[in-house]
C-alpha cells in the first residue's frame, strides 16, 4: 500500500489534489438538481453530494459551494423554497455532466444539454423527464460549514416519482434496475449492479 | 411513473418507509469507521453517509444518529479526536454489514466479524486491514442538525493509504479497480464498474 500524508498531498498541484481527495469518500450519488427563478428561468445542475439525513421526517441534504459553478441553484432555492432532485441514469449521464459547464445565468442548461424539463402537479421547479427517480423538495434549512465556506442545504421530500418496476415489496427502490449511475471522484461515471441485499444484522 | 406524496409515505409502516426513503438519495458510499476508546477497546462500524466536503483543506463528513447503533463510534471520536475511514470492497462486504449488529459496548466488532484491526504509524485508531483505501482522520467539528437530532461529524484527512495500481496519472483513485462497493438503501450492496471519465465540461 502507498501512504500519502497531509503535508505531502497539500503540496500537490491543484487538479491532482482535487482528483485524489474527491475519490476518498467512496462512491457518490449522481443527481440533477432542478430549479426555476422567480422570473421563470430554469436551471439544472449535477451534484454528487446528495445524502440521506433521515426518514421521519424524510430529509435529504447536499453540499453547496457558494463561490463555484452552480450558484443559480442556491439563489433559486432561496428565492422559491422549491427544487427537484433527479437520479442520473446511464442513458443521459453525458448530458448530466455537461450541466457543470459555466453557462451564463440567463441560459437554461436544459436547452444547452438536451435534457427535458418536466412540470408536474403545479410544482414550481422543473423535474428532469429522463430521470427514473424524481423528487419534489422543500427547503428546510441551510447550515453553514465555516471550516471551508460550504453550506449543507437540507430539504424535505414532498413527492417521489419512480418507475413502478423498481419498487420491491418492502419499499426498497432497486436503483440498479433503473440503471442509475454513481460517481467516482469528479468525473468517473460508474454503473453499479446489485450483488445482494443483506438481512438486518444481529449479534451471532 | 408512480407518484407517492408526503402525506402518503408518512403513513407507511416504519420499515417500509425506511427502505423507501433510504433509497431516495441515490447510491451511497460504503465505509467502515474504526475507533479505539481511551481504555483501548476497538470499535468498527459501517456507515453509508461519508461525503466529500472539500479538498483544501481535505475534509470528509458523515452523519451520526446519537440514539442508534454505532454510538461507541462517536464517543470514541470525541474522547480521542481520532478515527479511520476504510472503503468496503466485494471481498468483505458481508463482514462489514455485520458490524451494524448491536454488540455490547465492551465487545470489539473486529473479533465478532472477522475483520482485522491494523495499527499503523502510531495512529491511535485501528484501520481495517482488508480495506483497499484507508484514511487516518482527525476530528475537526461536530455540527448538530436540529431538525432531526442527527450530527454532521467533520474530519480532516491526515493520511491516505491505497493500493498502488488504482492511482491514475492525474491523482484519480479508480475505486472500481479496487472492487469498492456502493450501497443502495439500507442493505443493498452493489458493485460499480467504470463506464468512463468525462472531460471537464465547458459551454459548447
Amino acid at each position: 500500500m502507498i501512504q500519502i500524508n497531509k503535508s505531502e498531498f497539500e503540496k500537490y498541484e491543484r487538479l491532482y489534489k482535487i482528483n485524489l481527495i474527491n475519490s476518498c469518500s467512496g462512491f457518490k450519488s449522481a443527481n440533477l438538481i432542478g430549479t426555476r427563478s422567480l422570473e421563470g428561468c430554469d436551471n439544472v445542475a449535477i451534484f454528487s453530494s446528495v445524502i440521506h439525513l433521515g426518514s421521519s421526517p424524510a430529509l435529504l441534504g447536499f453540499i453547496m459551494r457558494p463561490d463555484t459553478v452552480p450558484r443559480n441553484t442556491l439563489e433559486n432555492i432561496r428565492a422559491t423554497g422549491s427544487y427537484t432532485i433527479n437520479h442520473v441514469s446511464v442513458n443521459f449521464y453525458a448530458a448530466a455532466h455537461q450541466t457543470s459547464a459555466k453557462y451564463p445565468e440567463n441560459i437554461s442548461e436544459f436547452e444547452k444539454t438536451g435534457l427535458t424539463p418536466d412540470f408536474k402537479n403545479n410544482f414550481w421547479a422543473p423535474f428532469v423527464k429522463e430521470s427514473p427517480v424524481q423528487m419534489a423538495m422543500k427547503l428546510v434549512e441551510e447550515i453553514p460549514i465555516k471550516r471551508n465556506g460550504t453550506i449543507l442545504v437540507i430539504g424535505e421530500i414532498l413527492d417521489i416519482y419512480f418507475k413502478e418496476d423498481i419498487l420491491a415489496k418492502d419499499g426498497f427502490l432497486n436503483l440498479s434496475k433503473a440503471e442509475v449511475v454513481t460517481i467516482n471522484g469528479l468525473d468517473g461515471y460508474c454503473q453499479p449492479s446489485l450483488i445482494e441485499r443483506r438481512e438486518y444484522a444481529r449479534p451471532k
